[in-house]
């Protein structure tokens, strides 16, 4: 990559050549669309994934719930989506208290698209809610608790976990947080935990107000939201501009760029492994390579097997872009020894290692999801 | 459940009560839309990812591509979702022929919405399609491969498999075959598995149609194409309708209906394991009871645990509508003993088993996805 303009110009371009996203110009009256390329497909897939992991599969009394269609949030409709499900869910978790509700769903929005941000501009952002109903004497209890988990959650996959930070806010009845990165074109708001209280069920008249009753230490009570929302969109943008590093000479910081790399927590990567060839006997090593691919494709795991015969610093530098975490490289001496080498990403440190042992290492960080 | 009406009125009024999937009828212009309880998202969650691990995970040379915004079938552009990316893919995978472009994007209809149907006649579709690219020589045998392992797919998930049935069509240059499902209000295709050749090539002028050349044996070719293509709704329907069970009185079909279940394949199913308790001490049961919920949570094993204190025969009846494969019985025994009863949903047999091996039982079924 050529190392030239500002530092999200030079992150646009490697996220534009590597298949990640690209904004679409030429798209007639369809503003702030992007593209998204395998790389970008991937990891939207596994960042998706890694929340519904720690929002639903591992949560209790953690329900999703979806419509058809969504209210956009120009309706104002948009603090409304899931809560039509409220009184169903409750009956499903057998009144008690607390449960989560989930809601996944595409929002259209109408903004105009801003050509010094990237993708958090987008037409068309997924957003990823959940909506904490629990008894009032436990609510500022539970707030922390989801601030502090989900904090965890952007942290966990971050190059750099002080980047993210916190603020409060106080709003009429309602305390919030917002979790806040800083892109290169200034902060943003990542992800808003708010504490609703009872409010969204004093919305109507009394009489309806009632139906959301709970007992609770015998009196009757109206339980207390709490709501964490964010949007896979700027999931993703947070994620790639936290794993951009850009090296000089020697890893020298002021030196001019030398080398850039994805530095993707393995969980998330598109890629766990790409495969790479070295050495004289093409065509053996090619069918050693390629046994090596399919093997990881048995198991489910996201390989990187083009076949291309070019040098491996070639190899790397597109893996490094790629934010792939490993290369192995097959030689003529894995042809007699079993031998194999795996070059780590963030080190680019090579070990030798026996080709049944490629799989564990794989596998070690790419499965730490929680 | 009453069973009164038609079979389908019997299935929707489960799927409804169950917090599967309902019509909105009270939806204003928006025909067309439904409801998804967590039942439904849950299976839908599952359904989406065993494709994708059939379709690309596991899947060389399988790259995954996403617009913002999708095309709309009526715009007749249908059939070059996710083709722009050709070029690019056909780069990244070094220039070599096969490889396949996975495509997922929401469809919005305007078909009317058809009271006699469910779930197929959703004003918004997902589409999962596929694209496979390969050498004008080997696209009938490819084109058999993916008939089949489609095929398998569905087969895979099935009670009954012989209702998916195949019908070969074609259509001018194009050939083609459909799977077949008998839903009750009849047959509809829920995939097709098109060989186009290279008619999609040849749209344009002749001098675009050269930029997809490939060389293959020392000639320039264009590729052939395979499209698979399905949708979630779909899917998701024809996988309920065969799961859908009605048992007589001791087992008998013709006697009045006496017991209703969802056979689905445990992988599929929205819960793997539901909690009950049965016995005298009814605090401590509880406590085992959550304590075994949390271990399935840490593990990531979606496991219904509502702490309600009813008969099991309801626990029972509750789950097999559910489509949840095994319930764990926790008892006085089980204070002493450690030994848990497990009742399975197909057979209604009940086993005693030790806690520890729990775990055991409920992962080998549901995470046989291959």
């Amino acid at each position: 990559m050529a190392a030239t303009g500002s530092k999200l110009e030079r992150l646009s371009q490697l996220l534009a050549a590597r298949g990640f996203v690209a904004r679409m110009f030429n798209d007639g009256d369809r503003k702030g669309s992007y593209r998204f390329g395998p790389a970008g497909v991937l990891l939207k897939h596994n960042i998706y994934n890694s929340w519904w992991h720690w929002m639903v599969s591992t949560q209790e009394s953690s329900f999703p719930v979806e419509e058809t269609r969504c209210w956009s949030p120009q309706a104002n409709e948009n603090m409304n989506n899931g809560f039509s499900f409220f009184l169903e869910v409750s009956e499903i978790n057998n009144k008690r208290l607390p449960f989560s509700l989930i809601h996944v769903c595409k929002l259209t929005t109408t903004t105009q698209p801003l050509e010094e941000k990237l993708l958090i501009d987008s037409s068309s952002l997924m957003q990823m809610t959940l909506l904490h109903a629990c008894t009032p004497s436990s609510s500022s209890r539970a707030f922390d608790h989801w601030m502090r988990y989900r904090l965890s959650w952007w942290k966990k996959f971050a190059v750099n976990p002080s980047h993210f930070t916190v603020e409060r806010e106080v709003n009429g009845t309602e305390s919030g947080s917002k979790i806040l990165y800083q892109f290169p074109w200034g902060q943003e708001t990542i992800e808003t935990i708010i504490n609703k209280g009872d409010n969204p069920f004093k919305a109507g008249n009394e009489e309806q107000s009632k139906e959301y009753q709970f007992k609770f230490e015998r009196k009757l009570v109206l339980p207390h939201l709490i709501e964490c929302s964010t949007t896979l969109e700027t999931s993703m943008m947070a994620i790639l501009t936290d794993a951009y590093m850009e090296k000089g000479v020697n890893g020298k910081k002021e030196s001019p760029v030398h080398r850039v790399m994805l530095q993707l927590h393995p969980a998330l990567a598109p890629y766990k492994i790409a495969t790479a060839t070295s050495g004289s006997k093409t065509r053996e090593l090619q069918e050693v390579a390629s046994h090596i691919a399919k093997e990881f494709h048995t198991e489910g795991v996201q390989v990187l097997h083009t076949q291309e015969v070019k040098p491996l610093e070639k190899h790397y530098a597109r893996n490094d872009e790629l934010g792939i975490p490993y290369t192995v490289i097959v030689n003529d001496t894995t042809l007699d020894s079993g031998l194999v080498g795996v070059r780590d990403r963030d080190t680019a440190v090579k070990e030798q290692v026996p080709v049944s042992k490629l799989s564990d290492i794989v596998k070690r960080n790419s499965q730490s999801t929680l």
